[in-house]
């Protein structure tokens, strides 16, 4: 293929490492300038495309490229923005190409968890379909973990990391306290339908006795009378209880415990079932509670980053590239675990048809018999991913992340287009 | 004095370095071993020496009592338990020279908050008005740093580090997703009617249109129509909306914006009020609004704590020592800052009377004209609490927090004491 131009965007919620990716996209294309000419960021993921809102990426110095490793959030702004089908949004997509060819843009990398994979897939049919050739790689992004075939998501490791120092944390506070005050303590934990992160809670225990003593996973139905009598039961133990559960819960008519308006993708925007739990403990079990709802803090907690997940979402950027000039279309790279012991993994490529809109639950044998833990299994997948420091640079006393010039590309076309 | 036995515990909420100025009270007590013997620490506060709980510190290593400087929580176990005035509760301090009479204890040492050193000088006063001689010195100790005449309180520096950076890292999540979605995010900081820790968020900002565009403070009255349109001005200039608040702000009728229960001083127990402000900001305005409440995490983080804060700590446990064998009583080692950049303090010596039972509220002057944010004055005295990284060490990708053995000493009363 003759020297094309780039565009890579991020999408969906963001995480400590999507920039990692977005580190590894920049100076991959950098170091094969042969076959790749600029690389224009959309602003706001595929928003920008579809505006002609493009960002000029080579106005960037090596060292803000390089700066994008250590920074949370999405440096070229996310979005949550599903394509139609090509089917019944042809305007779209031919809005699309009409961008793509006024700026000579040949090769499409495109960031992010389920739905946005289902975007990459989508643009990777505009070849055949729609006769314009384009080289089209999904990277994969989710704090979730709920992407299919590759071992884990970027950003997950990093999340898992943050929550289970967190719980550790809050533990050894609620163990200070429980003799004359709070005897309960729940962290509500990010993850609608998939308990990855719940599950990573439970790293935080060295012993029996430790923290969590209750995981409370999105894959098992609340049973509230089992669930009393397992905090009583802890509380019987170690005078205090420490639960980690999962914003996703449902009940047995399968509704969420807690959930408030939906999103642009149809889904319930969830958050502060922990209150919810810690009431209906305090009501039946007369104890004093208390709960944390990190939110975005444990999606953007970049101070804490796992290694392992830095290395991971910065290789797949890399290794998006080095697909893309090799001629790979509709694929993603997906990490593969060589071994738990130590922890070894390289990169393989999947296809984007059976990546799309796929959600990787934690499996039946990772929750232990009574759906309030998680197996051996489950604790030797997770250990290896939280592995190692990362800290990012600090100044005055705070992280010190860099924001981006993000310059905009001049338009060629003359000509909006409505969302 | 001869050589006397001592007692130290730790009182009311813990914070990420409490346990590094347990830490300096038993280094320090170990070199003075011709002044003071055995250190038992009370298992609960004063609650261990009424029910003589004691544990005896000298069964720990030196390797141990030194991993106290970089574990949170309170090592021996904290209470809320306020003693009553000696006139009308004299059995209690009947007590407390029975227990420690019998463990021939003459230094008496009380790490906690404005609540706790209440309970030091009412200690204190026991030589004089019940005829036991016994030195009693307090430690401050607070998040909330409201104790009066230190210039800080430590634990503080630590809670504002970790406020801050988790405040910076959200809003990095947020300006990525406000394009499509989340335009408001909103993190409830503790501080019932002082508010350091929401002031410590404004330390994030940089420039003028960095985050927190809004801080919520307890000292302020809050009012809806000047708040909704300060969140207006800030999504009409930035398209997107960063709010630090306070647990404890009220309405003109001086209630609590959000409150449950009480406590066992009678304050009331705080929390979710994020939500509440949230909900308001959504029914008004119409934009997608997510909320934090870190609770525990903020005064447990060690993982990211201020060495300016854990020196402070360590020190302050160190001088407390240092103030009883040269026979100080009813005292309570004090940081006085003697320049703000470079920022250098040393330690003098307070009254207990003069710091039981007072809070320190946000000067005038630290607060902004409009009420929303602070002033350079502010930023200028929070600045230096925050800088220097004091990492834990990490074990597995966690970090590796110490429990001690807390052996029970012998009980040499033949009596139980009902609390």
């Amino acid at each position: 293929m003759a020297r094309k131009n780039a565009f890579y965007a991020q999408s969906g919620g963001v995480t400590a490492v999507i920039n990692a990716s977005a580190c590894g996209v920049l100076e991959t294309a950098r170091e094969h300038s042969d076959e790749i000419g600029k690389v224009y960021a959309g602003r706001n993921g595929i928003i920008g495309a579809l505006t002609e809102d493009l960002i000029d990426t080579s106005a960037e110095s090596e060292d803000a490229i390089a700066a994008l490793k250590h920074t949370p959030g999405a440096a070229f702004g996310s979005c949550r923005y599903k394509l139609g089908s090509i089917q019944e949004h042809r305007a779209q997509y031919e809005r699309l190409i009409e961008v793509f060819s006024a700026h000579d843009i040949g090769y499409f990398f495109y960031n992010g968890g389920g739905d946005s994979q289902d975007t990459a897939y989508k643009v990777s049919q505009i070849g055949a379909d729609l006769d314009y050739p384009i080289i089209c790689v999904g990277i994969p992004k989710t704090v979730d973990n709920d992407l299919p075939i590759t071992d884990c998501s970027p950003g997950f490791g990093s999340a898992a990391k943050y929550l289970a120092t967190s719980l550790r944390e809050a533990a050894f506070d609620l163990a200070s306290m429980s003799r004359s005050s709070t005897k309960v303590f729940a962290l509500e934990v990010m993850g609608r339908h998939a308990g990855w992160a719940t599950a990573a809670c439970a790293l935080a225990a060295e012993h029996e006795s430790d923290a969590p003593h209750i995981l409370l996973l999105p894959e098992v139905t609340f049973d509230q009378k089992r669930f009393l009598t397992k905090v009583e039961e802890a509380l019987w133990r170690y005078d205090h209880c420490v639960i980690a559960l999962s914003e996703g819960i449902k009940g047995r008519d399968g509704k969420f415990l807690s959930a408030s308006d939906e999103d642009v993708f149809g889904h319930a925007q969830l958050g502060g079932v922990a209150p919810v739990i810690t009431k209906l403990i305090g009501a039946n079990l007369g104890c004093k509670c208390h709960w944390a709802v990190p939110d975005y803090l444990q999606r953007s907690a970049r101070h804490l980053a796992s290694m392992t997940d830095v290395e991971q979402a910065y290789a797949v950027g890399c290794a998006a590239v080095e697909f893309a000039v090799a001629g790979k279309n509709a694929v993603m790279p997906a990490i593969r675990r060589l071994s738990d012991t130590p922890y070894r993994w390289d990169i393989i490529e999947a296809p984007l048809s059976d990546v799309a809109n796929q959600e990787k639950l934690l499996p039946a044998d990772f929750i232990s018999a009574d759906g309030f833990s998680i197996t051996k299994a489950a604790r030797r997948y997770l250990a290896p991913l939280i592995v190692g420091d990362a800290y990012p640079p600090f100044k005055n006393g705070l992280p010190d992340y860099v924001t981006l010039q993000n310059a905009t590309a001049p338009k060629k076309l003359n000509k909006a287009f409505a969302l």
